[in-house]
């Protein structure tokens, strides 16, 4: 066994902004903290129906991972909400003796500000806490060692770029865009492929490293089942900061060139697809699939306002990578600029969250021992 | 349970210096690296012959958690010397196909560089690696859930500095120093105290982590049996840099206030007192107890040159973090100096580096399920 070696190739990585200066994620996820809220009533009802409690006698302590956590404050209200859900059902079935020990391991790419994540734990959490450095797309866990895996806003990240999409000499290549929409129609079979490629990847570890019997609840933005790439509201964002990107070209103030070879790798899949995903890998019982609720937001601020300082908080360390510190500014209030000046253009565009209980199928007494 | 609140009053943090620049932990640290080569025969042996194959064979995989293990390279080496000594020991027993996975839990106070450690983890290791932040003098991990535990050079910290050495109406204030020799009789006695209690809440907290009949190894920085604290030359270098820093306060580049008030956290600890320590906890048994070999270090710099280095690699934080970066430069260069004119002053010093290997008291099969 070589786990470094399994994950190495999944070498890309974005970090949300750290810190905790105006720009960054965690002053900037209240969309995602807001997600947060509206999955918390089904992820309750998924631990309280779907849980098996025998899975966790047979364990001296209840492991739970989040996987993409970034910096906080989202994951942890996320895991506080299924801590408490877990001992809620311990306690209504009378096992209020029982009641195990939690550990939960905080997981994002190795780039990520674990510092920031470290220092804000909360002082009055109810459990054991741990760093797991490394992409999700490989193992990072070992066998059998996980109980309950949670991941909101994140699986949409590809592992990379699919490489075509910046191979001049192929029909893929991916000119002048940053994303799929209005591309040629090679493009977005290219980012389909590496989805379904990464989704293989992420179950099959998913399926070595958690217990049979155990949960996993994944929190998706994604486009509702039977809407094309070119409804998706997310799809049309990317576009929007593709042109301001463009417009910045055309004005000298970034390369063409690096335009042309910059790519979001986000993927804004379908229930369906993620259906199909599960169902090839056979190891995973589909428990439920729903959509939340639409999520409200801050109204003190404008739409645009908001809608920039979210992109900015989830792009921002893409784009400096690539183009360097100095042209954020400017990128991002042209971006914010350009949903002003088309506001249809978002309104009219199509996307959802869902909320996946997936279950690993086998006897749970299988890892008890 | 309560875990958070459980540690969080032991809220004194002193991280090694971070990052990878000249006055790094990371980079001057050879010091600490001689150690841990220096131990690693004792703790292979320690496996060889003590380890219970019974325990690893019960679990999926094997959990060793490093204590204090600061930003790495060392505590890199140390367990990768670990894991190559447990996968022998399954190997010299012909259990080959039973070689479990490994899972490193690195650990160290909050405020440590967790995002270097994290960077700079070996491309080929052979486990999985996790970061966990908080002090060891509480408890860090579920019940029963490590397999074995290291620690090198970490528990000479305490978990702060004794209240009444900073006690102004105390018989112990400890006035114009920054240690415990050549105080009141009444300082050392604090500072023993402070040990035995950090001691106990140690060596409590990892009984109920470790699984019976699991191995703690410890590498300490101590003093001889039967010597007295004047004669190590650990506390010797602390005298000298408390002269350096109450030679700047005469020269007005800190408040005298400030050095009386500043306290350095470590206790010089004899191999004895460890025993008692062991012994009036429990829960463990001492299967070993020995020096180390003198380390030889890098002789193409001055001894009092690396000494220096030593010392500020190590002190850095504490000392910033009380009076200012700015003193830095003078504090350890005026450190280097002293240690020059008196070389005989830490040539006569006595000092040990010792390697105790505990054995968690119980039947291995309790932990079993």
């Amino acid at each position: 066994m070589a786990p470094a070696e399994e994950t190495s190739k999944f070498c890309e990585a974005y970090p949300m902004k750290g810190g905790d200066g105006p720009n960054s994620y965690a002053n900037n996820s209240t969309y995602q903290r807001g997600v947060v809220d509206a999955a918390k009533e089904l992820l309750s009802k998924a631990i309280a129906e779907k849980l098996d409690i025998d899975i966790l006698l047979s364990s001296n302590s209840f492991q739970i991972a989040d996987l993409g956590c970034s910096v906080g404050p989202n994951t942890f209200f996320a895991v506080e909400n299924i801590v408490e859900a877990a001992k809620f059902k311990f306690q209504s079935q009378g096992q209020d003796s029982q009641v195990p020990e939690f550990q939960v391991f905080f997981n994002d790419h190795t780039p990520n500000d674990f510092n920031m994540l470290f220092k804000s734990l909360p002082q009055n959490r109810r459990y054991y806490a741990v760093g797991v450095p490394g992409s999700f797309y490989g193992r990072i866990f070992p066998n059998a060692s996980i109980h309950f895996v949670h991941s909101s806003y994140a699986i949409q990240w590809l592992s990379s770029v699919p490489k075509v999409v910046v191979d001049k000499t192929s029909p893929a290549w991916n000119k002048g865009r940053i994303h799929y929409l209005n591309s040629p129609e090679e493009v977005a079979r290219a980012y389909e492929a590496q989805y379904t490629e990464d989704m293989e990847c992420f179950l099959h570890a998913r399926a070595q490293e958690i217990v049979y019997g155990g949960l996993m609840v994944l929190t998706v933005p994604g486009r509702p089942n039977g809407s094309s790439h070119s409804h998706s509201s997310i799809n049309m964002s990317f576009q929007l900061l593709g042109s301001a990107l463009m417009d910045l070209a055309r004005k000298g103030g970034v390369s063409e060139e690096k335009v042309d070879s910059f790519n979001i790798p986000i993927y804004c899949m379908s229930p369906q697809e993620l259906e199909a995903a599960v169902e090839r890998n056979g190891s995973f019982s589909i428990e439920s699939m729903e959509n939340l609720p639409h999520v409200s937001v801050d109204d003190t601020v404008s739409k645009s306002q908001l809608l920039a300082a979210h992109m900015r908080a989830g792009m921002e360390g893409l784009v400096k990578q690539k183009f360097g510190e100095e042209i954020l500014d400017e990128l991002f209030d042209l971006f914010r600029k350009k949903l002003e000046e088309a506001p249809f253009f978002i309104e009219t565009g199509k996307t959802i969250s869902f909320l996946c209980v997936l279950r690993r199928k086998g006897n749970g007494l299988e890892h008890a021992v």
